[in-house]
């Protein structure tokens, strides 16, 4: 009874956790990051702080675990497949359906979406801003979210090394940012507006370069 | 005498001038752009806080002036002669010696310098960060700062379009965010390490592409 809890005891905390993790989005988008603390995400959902200690060390890993949430339900929302399931990480993979191109606009299109839903935007700009200025925070944003996912896109270009689809020379974690980094700069920066359209570009660009051929 | 004041007095605003610049990078950088007050630069400037509201209507253009002559010092140093002079803006275009990828790795190169400068880093991200979050801000040095600076990709793009070395399909403003792009993620988000190398290989990605030829 102790290592497999009684089914009203595990439905009783999968809510708690739910309510911790949407209290912590909520507060770090309303009042940025610095002042959203362990005491005012339990107070806002209503558990008490203990609650919040006993499954996290800090508020970092709330904020980390409750974006890897985030993107599991928009998965699952989705009707996306490829997830793991519920606290397995992110998707498994990029699609490769063997057509390079069109697997690389569909995974951006997603990402898109993702970037336009504003449940996302408001707690994502706030973390991203203080990952920029507070190194250890942004680091280790970048090591548990950021790169899982860019791998995704190493292991879809290794893949077309093989198939003889990307040149053999081409260092895939370079190769990504031809259009992964365009569009985080778009967003993060509001330098100009993200669509369908975009990605498209982006990836036809990078695949067939400016020049001539 | 209005018009034209004497040399004195010309020199003494010179240097109040680059001294309230002085003193707002090095408040933004250590308190970040809200607690950056008109009242605290003046203070550090060792002026008188109606000197700086007389020359300027907020604490946001005294930054972007302070940015921009930041970067004609930079560029003065490195004893670049294109330029105009002070206050007339960014420097006055890329090269154009008829090869495209040597001339795109000279600027890029030149930005990594920027990027890994100590007088630049800390007010630059403190800036970047405040951006993020706050949509009008961010907008403000999109349009004064960063768009002018890819407003001379765009330039040196369509000159290369027209003499034949990138395809005449291509949007220019799309185009230069395949390298520009990366760079400003790996510094922004400091997903990875930045390098004359690692620009080099940007460019050649995005003029070759990364589909075999």
């Amino acid at each position: 009874m102790v290592d497999k809890p009684a089914p009203d005891a595990s439905r009783r905390s999968e809510k708690s956790r739910r309510a911790i993790y949407a209290a912590a989005l909520a507060l770090v988008a309303e009042t940025g990051y610095p002042k959203t603390t362990i005491e005012s995400i339990a107070a806002r959902a209503g558990v008490g702080k203990q609650t919040i200690y006993r499954w996290w060390p800090s508020k970092a890993e709330v904020l980390m675990e409750a974006f890897l949430d985030l993107g599991e339900q928009a998965a699952a929302r989705q009707g996306d497949e490829q997830v793991d399931g519920p606290g397995e990480g992110p998707p498994d993979g990029i699609p490769d359906t063997g057509d390079l191109a069109a697997d690389l606009k569909a995974v951006l299109r997603a990402t898109v979406d993702e970037l336009l839903d504003p449940a996302f935007e408001a707690p994502a700009r706030a973390l991203a801003a203080e990952g920029v200025v507070n190194e250890r925070l942004g680091r280790q944003f970048v090591a548990k979210l950021l790169e899982p996912q860019l791998e995704l896109y190493v292991r879809r270009l290794r893949s077309a090394q093989d198939a003889g689809a990307v040149r053999p020379g081409v260092d895939p974690r370079v190769a990504l940012e031809l259009f992964v980094s365009p569009l985080a700069q778009r967003w993060l920066q509001r330098t100009a507006p993200i669509s369908y359209e975009y990605t498209d570009t982006l990836v036809d660009y990078a695949l067939y370069g400016l020049a001539p051929r």
